[in-house]
């Protein structure tokens, strides 16, 4: 029998996709499904795709697969995954690999891989972006795990993964959970972005008084633009888009209550932990969660409103689409600090040009855009920020004055702005000369005697403020 | 031996001084200290304040108390108090209680709890605010555990905790975890608290042109007001403040970084997990751990801002009075919001409107404001969020023109206010006939397949975006 290159257990959507992926690039591929018929179903729908070794039993399987053996998990993260690794395991041989290619917390993703590099089997996380439609005609993968396992693991994620200017959208991000960390960001990422991009439309429709249809073509136009990206893209699909039974626009008879998978909030979770500030992707989780409060929206919604005034400037558009590219630069920025903080925290040396790089295609969020920051790496790549990159640096510059505008604006009108405004606030925090933290600290040494530092001296103090008010060294 | 009523075993700072408060209150109070020279100097000390029974050993710690035992632990946070836990509890009978007076994260406290449980040992999670003074002099204490622990601790608590109209500042919070939970996001509202008082501070220094001096000025005269309360009270005090070795005020030579001891990120994090929007809570975590971001601010600090034009208009301080009221309310509001999801999310059945009651003094957070918040669960247990209270509603309409126009203001003049735009957003979302986030769960169902709700009738739909745009049921 003729051995597999690679094996894919777990045949649900994204599983099944990515095994035809391989197969139609000319890889063996070994299936394997906890329930037999789906692995059926696949060779008999899609055997003519390429070379499928169907296995019912987990020894079968095994047995398929050439050395190193190349195992792909795509299960439900979590405990399944758990039960899986339990299962294949033992069936292993040192320098073969388990390639977990869920959606795992990358905390999990490191305790695995430290349990099974006992064994000298590599365990390998994956991020996999781009949905089902990625998974099988080239998605952006970001594999962590042994550096050693990606020689032979590499090619293969090469020839199935998105290429653009014939890169492929793959690279090794790092040890243990480097590559589930870089994914879970990236989600936390397409919060922020979609989020500005709700804004946008919010802003269009309701300040400067456009329908769907019209906010679909200033989509479209933008897209033309520096803004161009699949997310801006499908926007305008979206917004284009007539609901058949009714005849209205479609966005106005879908129900307005987001709902969220949880890769957002373990970004902003995890950028607590590591003290890195992403106000922007934290107020789109939170944004989506005020959205599915069906029953504060229903106590509040008779609280007064400004006198709303819409705008109808043609010049908005254009204003607003500053606001959306400065905010999206805040928050790709924010993204990227938490990326190099948690690589220094774990020792990951992770690639931060490499990871814009790999984002340009098959994953949500590939745009133009990411191109820049892949240069802006490329040119510096100890960037503290990438706010101060030459280019982003300028078109913050130029944008600044709609932004502020479109803000100001938001607020008198009262529409929700907490994506445009967190990203300014972020933007003037950061470039201010002095903040008002001194105060706050003032306050924590008044209440709780948590010192604080000086502006003019080394060290902590502390003032005694209920015995004369005299500064001693802490 | 007279046997003591209570006793506490870590005697820092906050232990030595409960156990003084409960010494003068006129109980008989074991201490114990991991090592003993402290019993010793806090006897020495204070012995003359009450009657202190002094124990080296834990055997002689524990025989020391009356049945039930009430031992109060009092060490740092983590592995400490479980260390202490592991060394007291196999001399503890059934009936007897511990009583961890530290700032536990609550699931610890629920896993404590539980183990505790086992023995028949009673283990009170007890959030204690007021910092050293409180403690000394008059704390808000929120013990939680089981109901049945409260007949014997509830009495001593209630003599040594501050007392606001003669209702001491303690209550039996719930089961559990909800003690601590409930210290946690009273944090978790300081933080919030902190940094709309500094996002005032800065605006009536850098929009209005006013010196340190003359901001104490406003909030002593904010302070006979509405906003009456400890924190607006020492901003007077702080912003008043001259230097002795420079002559500068106070603020100007306090390094403008702050600083975090981890609170506020659990409430965060916490909220999170829970879906409870908090902006407020988080973009004020956000905003220290931005003004500790050396490197990234030495970066950007060349970024451009606007042309600056400060204010100087008599009015806006009295704006800039209503924007913080209006954004503490909605700070409020959420934080409350917060308990309440975990009360139903944990079956504690906390009262609201006692936890409003016992912030009314002893902690960091006191305020003639609370009073408000106790009024308005007591008219109406089951309020869904403050925001739509009577007197808060109103206060909201009155405040939001001002609002508005400092919002505006701020992002027109470059001066950071994540938490009065991050208030301003939710308090806009809440009220919003129609949110974005429709747009939301059409991308998702376009490029995830997620599906979608309608506003027209029941059941999940996903539209076919690339075969011919049909919709189906899901």
């Amino acid at each position: 029998m003729q051995k597999a290159q690679i094996g894919v257990t777990g045949l649900a959507t994204m599983g099944r996709n990515l095994a035809r992926n391989l197969a139609r690039r000319g890889h063996t591929v070994a299936v394997h499904n906890r329930t037999a018929a789906r692995t059926k179903a696949l060779v008999e729908e899609f055997g003519h795709e390429g070379t499928f070794v169907p296995a019912e039993t987990a020894e079968e399987f095994v047995a398929a697969l050439e050395r190193p053996r190349r195992l792909v998990v795509m299960v439900k993260a979590g405990a399944a995954t758990d039960a899986v690794i339990d299962e294949f395991a033992p069936l292993l041989e040192p320098g073969d690999m388990i390639v977990d290619g869920g959606n795992a917390h990358f905390a999990d993703t490191r305790r695995r891989e430290a349990a099974l590099r006992e064994r000298g089997v590599h365990f390998v996380g994956a991020g996999i972006s781009g949905g089902e439609e990625g998974a099988l005609n080239g998605p952006s993968i970001m594999p962590g795990g042994p550096a050693e396992s990606y020689e032979a693991l590499g090619p293969l994620l090469e020839s199935i993964a998105a290429n653009v200017d014939g890169v492929p959208c793959v690279t090794h991000i790092g040890p243990d959970g480097a590559g589930h960390f870089v994914k879970m960001v990236h989600n936390g990422i397409e919060y922020a972005d979609m989020q500005l991009i709700a804004e946008s439309y919010d802003l269009l429709r309701h300040a400067a008084g456009l329908s769907p249809a019209e906010i679909a073509e200033v989509f479209r136009t933008w897209n033309t633009g520096r803004l161009e990206s699949y997310l801006i893209e499908i926007t305008a699909e979206v917004l284009a888009h007539t609901d058949a039974a009714t005849g209205e626009p479609f966005v106005d008879v879908v129900l307005d209550r987001a709902e969220q998978k949880g890769t957002g909030r373990w970004t902003v979770q995890t950028a607590l932990d590591l003290g890195v500030p992403v106000g922007g992707i934290a107020e789109a989780v939170f944004a989506r969660s005020v959205s599915g409060h069906a029953d504060l929206r229903e106590a509040a919604r008779d609280l007064p409103g400004p006198a709303r005034e819409a705008t109808k400037d043609a010049a908005f558009a254009d204003a607003v689409e500053r606001a959306l590219y400065a905010s999206k630069i805040v928050a790709y920025a924010q993204g990227f600090h938490q990326i190099q903080a948690a690589s220094a925290e774990y020792g990951w040396d992770v690639d931060l040009g490499a990871v814009a790089t790999i984002w340009r295609g098959g994953c949500i969020i590939r745009a133009r855009f990411l191109d820049r920051i892949r240069a802006a790496y490329e040119a510096d790549p100890r960037t503290v920020t990438l706010l101060t990159d030459g280019y982003f640096a300028e078109a913050l510059a130029e944008a600044q004055d709609a932004w502020r505008g479109v803000v100001a604006t938001a607020a008198r009108l009262g529409i929700p702005t907490p994506g445009f405004s967190s990203a300014l606030a972020y933007y003037d925090s950061l470039r201010a000369e002095r903040l008002p933290a001194a105060l706050t600290q003032g306050q924590r040494d008044f209440f709780g005697a948590h010192t604080y530092r000086r502006v003019d001296r080394e060290g902590a103090f502390h003032t005694l403020w209920s015995d004369g008010r005299r500064e001693v060294e802490a």
